[in-house]
């Protein structure tokens, strides 16, 4: 099974407790990942992407499932409908903003289209039947859920291997469906861009750019 | 801002890509992550949570929206309504399987809400202002899976730590949100288990139960 490593290589130390440097630089992982739409044209080495979704494999998946089914997008008519569809949600987009937070918007630099070397559309199989139905009775969004585990995990493995990811969700997800030609029972979770980063940044970009900065863990966190 | 961190940790090593050592050991930590459902008693270090919610905190948002609302669940009553609610959507998933898989179902270990010492139920805030509503006019869904980063990013984390974490998704979503009272906004996304596991596993429980074994990655691989 893809998800069990070798023995040789599997495991964290006596205690399962990964050591500090580890997880000192696990954190500058978290904070340093950055959703990436600004990207260099070169390819990624051959065996690079393949690694990658080797790593999203091993996400989680509610009853083992394993919904997520992986989309690498080349053909240039393909990628030309994306575009497209990118563009007429994104005028949407921007005709619902007014005033300052409109030409605001209009500034945003908010996908790489058109320079990201590899695109990947990631879909959740909604008729699958690996699993057997566990553990999505009263919460069926489960399935999607696992997909988007696949796409979190793919995002650090690659970051970490210095491959940029930015998620592009302003485009219609049934047009993406169509352009791609995939099974019917097949939604669309998430579009990636990826590839080596044109620069680096520590804040969001959308921090960077004023729309939106974050707000600290005090404020999210109840008890009960 | 909570997710950008001092220079002097931040960042990987030049050229942006993290050494070979940490990219084994993450690797080992995908495969090693497991769904945890058979716990320690004793509690976590007083401030392992809030160290494994920073981390959590640091997931990407759509907008950089931060839907995410962590509820820790300590009061006697809570948890318990939580466990009927558990009692009673498992007894009706096991009535929907007939036969053998009915017989293996009812033997399954599903969670570890009677042990576990940590409880945390994660909720998406449907009617946050934060972000502006960027990136989510076409896929509104990415509210709830900006969510979802957030959870398997805290999986990895607490793993690190050596700390187990078990998604229950066999729950009546609504009966706990109300047994937790949380604003009507909130919409619960996972009810997470944490502590230190009783057991380690490489493989995942339900395979090593007969239920459901994994997939090759090959299979769920397409090109356009």
């Amino acid at each position: 099974m893809t998800e069990t490593p070798d023995s040789a290589s599997a495991g964290p130390g006596a205690g399962g407790v990964f050591d500090a440097a580890f997880l000192a630089r696990f954190e500058d992982l978290l904070a340093w990942r950055r959703d990436v739409r600004r990207f260099r044209t070169d390819p990624l080495p051959d065996d690079m992407l393949q690694r990658l979704l080797k790593a999203a494999h091993m996400a989680p998946s509610v009853g083992n499932s394993q919904p997520w089914r992986f989309v690498t997008v080349d053909e240039a008519a393909r990628r030309e409908a994306v575009r497209a569809s990118f563009r007429r949600a994104n005028r949407e987009a921007l005709a619902s903003y007014s005033g300052e937070t409109a030409s605001l918007y209009a500034t945003l630099k908010l996908e790489g289209l058109s320079r990201a070397p590899v695109q990947l559309a990631v879909f959740c199989d909604g008729e699958t039947g690996q699993g057997a139905g566990l553990g999505r009775r009263t919460m069926p969004e489960m399935l999607a859920y696992s997909c988007v585990c696949a796409v979190n995990t793919l995002w650090l493995a690659a970051r970490a291997q210095g491959v940029g990811l930015g998620w592009v969700s302003i485009l219609e997800p049934e047009t993406v469906a169509d352009a791609l030609d995939v099974p019917a029972s097949w939604r669309l979770i998430a579009y990636l861009c990826m590839g080596y980063p044109a620069e680096e940044h520590l804040d969001p970009e959308l921090e960077r750019a004023g729309w939106q900065a974050g707000t600290g863990l005090d404020a999210r966190w109840v008890r009960r």
